[in-house]
């Protein structure tokens, strides 16, 4: 602590021991010392709930939920869930408010009787039980995946009145592990004109995508632990394809397939979905590595600010390229900007958590944060992003996120 | 993968290429080709389960749970709860499987009603509500949390028959975010005559520990955020002491009082418990860091080798010093040994995950782990943590663990 000093940007933003060089904080109340131990609240009066086998939330937190939006009405097994991560902090998703995006609902596989067949262009197509895939190496790492989709609602005309959940938390983070693509295709023996593997789902959509054969020997993983424990069903249980860095929908849940080819498959998912239409009309296609990106989770709309004063802004920085360089923040809507803290972990293809201290005069303020990776990277302008892009496309979008606060302590959604 | 050879060490123990090398894998099986993309399970014939608002695990993963350890017949609220490790992967505990340590129960805490005081010995006594700690600066970092009395249980004069979990799953990590106590204890102004802070918890049993002025000045934190989301009620929502790499008992949870004082308040539970007894008959007080450890996860007790051939061992390693340096795995009982791999994720007062190959021969086996952490402290033997150490001393125990397979591939817990 203390010993990062952010060089005051004179809109406010502040380095952190601002907190402890303030005369007179406005959030902690004098105790009078007669009151100091006095108080035996309820909870403190008889004996609390008994241990359980499996914990739960705070009934106080129940409100702390996902936000669903249903592809259409009735079609609750198709659409997306979103992170609510205004309510959030650190850089792990607690699995049970991990994003979800399905196309024909959450299967429920018996894993015994799940195969993930490995097929194609090899020497020796092999089936893999889960049990069998328990006996290979296993890898760890904590990763974000993010749809493909996610800000899409950005792309609107006039800017939604939406939280940051609501908007951005099609994007989530994990610790993923499973065992390496490459020890299972090189058991399988590639033939050398294999350059693409076809993945399938065992979702009623069959849900399917053409990967890189490139990508697959790099760093991708059949997952089959989340944040410690077995997936969920929701992410795949009982295994996933896991490519880092890359969009979701290429992930592949409910794993049953890998299918060595020579070229793409042009499945359903990569044709009629997931593709960039170009202003010509025509589609760019297997745009993979999703773009360095920040938000800021708090201050965000649906969050008030109740007086002027000092206030910690938070966020979250990614990039599918590597880790997160450096992490801009402005308080006056991009005039000026201030570098924030980075928290003590920043991973590769990992979000990492930024912050800052502001001082609100209580004037109105616009909030942006603005993230560049370690490739060099910079996070776009909306103006940039939405350049030559038709009406329709909505994939990809990455552009700084700006917040107005009002002079109420309000905070909406804003373009700038 | 592959450029971190192992060295054989002559008992089994191999490099990760090992996996591919092999010429025949005994996990994986043939497919034929026609068998490719045959199946139509059930679950790939109708849309499955809707989206929801808060996910759960699989209903076939019900089993995966903590076990409970009350300490006394009938009382539900006191006594332990384990996470059971052999089922796990990775470095971060689910929160719902983080092992429970309660002395009365889990109070139902109305966060708008709870406070934070902190008196004594301070120029400006201050109480802080749960939203006005929001105000301030959080830090965040994955990091262990260990019961003093963890593995407890190996101080019987026989190996317990236990699970992996039973026996040390009052260990476990998660990412903690909270405020730092420094920026709270500048603000209310120490007097210089302080020297410890005594904390209180809001529980019916009121725990109470005195810690050293100097570890809440250096990294100790007002935790309000576990894994991503609030705390847990378990885990003393809606706040918490946490001081990283120190014996779980003193990061009191459901934190309502911080005294500073000149002198150790000697409470109940520093004195009856969480006391070294020495073999003279006196007491050890305030062994707060906890030492270098580790414990192979799989194999392990109640996992069966069904056969003959590679699998791969598996294990957490973690100090109360800092980062891991390195974990050594024998698989002869300690004749020879050999350096696992370590996950990506080093991370100072964390579980560090190591991994190695073993090539079974089908033959007895006696497998060990022995961590160092970056201060040079290597894990000691059981003989030398047994040393000196009167029945019924049983807090603090870090000894190697030795599991014993047999030549029908069970693993059953062993003294050597």
């Amino acid at each position: 602590m203390g010993d990062q000093l952010i060089p005051e940007a004179g809109n406010g933003l502040m380095g952190r021991r601002a907190f402890m060089t303030a005369t007179a904080s406005t959030a902690a109340t004098l105790l009078s010392a007669s009151a100091a131990g006095a108080q035996r609240t309820p909870w403190m009066r008889a004996p609390g709930a008994p241990m359980s086998e499996s914990g739960v939330p705070s009934r106080h937190e129940a409100g702390l939920q996902r936000v669903l939006f249903a592809s259409a009405p009735g079609t609750t097994g198709a659409g997306t869930s979103a992170t609510p991560h205004e309510h959030l902090d650190g850089i792990i998703t607690p699995s049970r408010l991990h994003f979800e995006r399905h196309h024909a609902g959450i299967p429920d596989i018996d894993p015994d009787r799940h195969r993930l067949m490995l097929h194609g262009l090899v020497q020796r197509p092999l089936s893999f039980s889960v049990d069998a895939l328990h006996r290979y190496p296993i890898v760890s790492r904590i990763q974000f995946l993010e749809c493909s989709g996610n800000s899409a609602m950005m792309t609107a005309p006039e800017p939604p009145r939406l939280e940051c959940g609501q908007l951005h938390g099609l994007l989530s983070s994990s610790e993923w592990g499973g065992v390496p693509l490459s020890i299972l295709l090189d058991e399988a023996g590639l033939m050398p004109q294999g350059r693409w593997v076809v993945a399938d789902g065992a979702d009623a959509a069959v849900l399917a995508r053409s990967i890189p054969l490139e990508k697959m020997m790099d760093d991708a993983i059949v997952a089959l632990y989340q944040n410690g424990e077995p997936l969920r069903p929701a992410n795949g249980y009982p295994l996933r394809l896991f490519l880092p860095g890359w969009e979701g929908n290429a992930s592949v849940k409910w794993l049953r397939s890998l299918r060595v080819t020579d070229q793409p498959a042009m499945t359903k998912d990569e044709t009629s979905k997931y593709s960039d239409l170009r202003a010509d009309g025509s589609a760019e296609m297997f745009t993979f590595e999703m773009g360095v990106k920040s938000v800021i989770t708090t201050p965000s709309p649906g969050l008030i600010l109740d007086q002027p004063g000092l206030y910690q802004i938070s966020g979250l920085a990614w990039s599918g390229a590597g880790r997160v360089q450096s992490v801009a923040v402005s308080a006056d809507g991009g005039r000026t900007w201030a570098d924030a803290q980075l928290d003590a972990h920043v991973l590769s293809r990992s979000v990492t958590r930024f912050r800052t201290a502001w001082q609100w005069n209580g004037s109105p303020a616009t909030l942006l944060s603005r993230a560049t990776d370690e490739s060099g990277s910079v996070q776009p302008s909306r103006e940039v992003v939405m350049r030559d892009r038709p009406p329709g496309s909505y994939y990809h979008y990455n552009a700084i996120q700006a917040w107005q606060v009002s002079d109420s302590g309000e905070v909406s959604n804003v373009y700038v």
